[in-house]
């Protein structure tokens, strides 16, 4: 073998070997592919990394959660300005059933993931539904959920005069970024 | 006037003016400095922006809580790399006294703020307090908390094993950023 032919060779080996260790999905790496959309409505990449706007513990059904937020909504949370909520933002809520912290007996934390559930402003988009798009996904898997918007907005109902939206953002300091 | 010195003018007025807006504090923005140090570990400014790792909610105080990270916190969180914790990492906990969720009466969320308080890990620096500083700032004025590291570490000590963290870092579903 010449060895111009040898270092292409090399090379091509390489390639191969780092295209196909980059495919692999291990438990510390996300999935290559977004999950199917729910009622038509894209998945929300990246709401791992939203801010915080609440959290909440709910007894009726031993759920424990956090409410997030992207860029428009957190900015529209911390400036109260809330009803209505502007058009692009996205509030999510992450919901785990409850646990005992193993060390601290007295403390629910986050078990089992339950499900991540959204809401998308927009007023035009979503003029039909009460100006949100209503979304789920469900378990770890994140299977979308496509039972109908109505069984969002049917429990949503009692908020109807704030928006549709029950979390009120958490109070915090304003203090220098 | 000449147009030069006239326009010269205009620009130092528009310059000044821009200025003064941006010097203005209102509820909306983040005060100009940021809060005094605690047991001598500055302030994290930001944290307010922070990914989540958990929350928990103690039925013993009646405080509903989120346990948010720095880059480096919650990436070690989410490759579940926490015994021990790298160093550069910040955990911070948020602390809220229990409300009722007015349009949800079996949901608790976050009534008055109480604390903000946070571990920095630093295994040189902070040697002699079992490889991490310890520091909170209190209410939403963030008064920095100075009665010793001793009272947060005594209360740690159940989970020395854990280099003394309480927190599980919560499911989260792995899927593309």
């Amino acid at each position: 073998m010449k060895p111009t032919i040898k270092i292409i060779s090399t090379l091509i080996l390489f390639a191969s070997l780092t295209a196909s260790a980059s495919d692999e999905t291990s438990d510390d790496k996300p999935a290559a592919t977004s999950p199917d959309n729910s009622h038509g409505i894209a998945y929300p990449s990246g709401w791992q990394n939203w801010s915080t706007i609440a959290v909440s513990h709910r007894t009726d059904n031993n759920t424990i959660r956090t409410i997030l937020g992207n860029d428009i909504a957190v900015k529209a949370a911390r400036a109260g300005k809330t009803n209505p909520w502007p058009d692009g933002a996205i509030l999510g809520k992450v919901v785990w059933k409850d646990t005992e912290l193993k060390d601290w007996k007295a403390a629910t934390a986050p078990g089992k993931f339950v499900h991540a559930e959204f809401m998308f402003k927009d007023s035009k988009k979503y003029a039909d539904t009460y100006n949100w798009g209503w979304a789920r996904w469900v378990g770890l898997e994140q299977k979308p959920f496509q039972k109908g918007m109505q069984i969002c907005t049917s429990c949503h109902t009692p908020v109807k005069n704030r928006d549709w939206v029950f979390t009120d953002p958490a109070l915090l300091p304003h203090v220098s970024y």
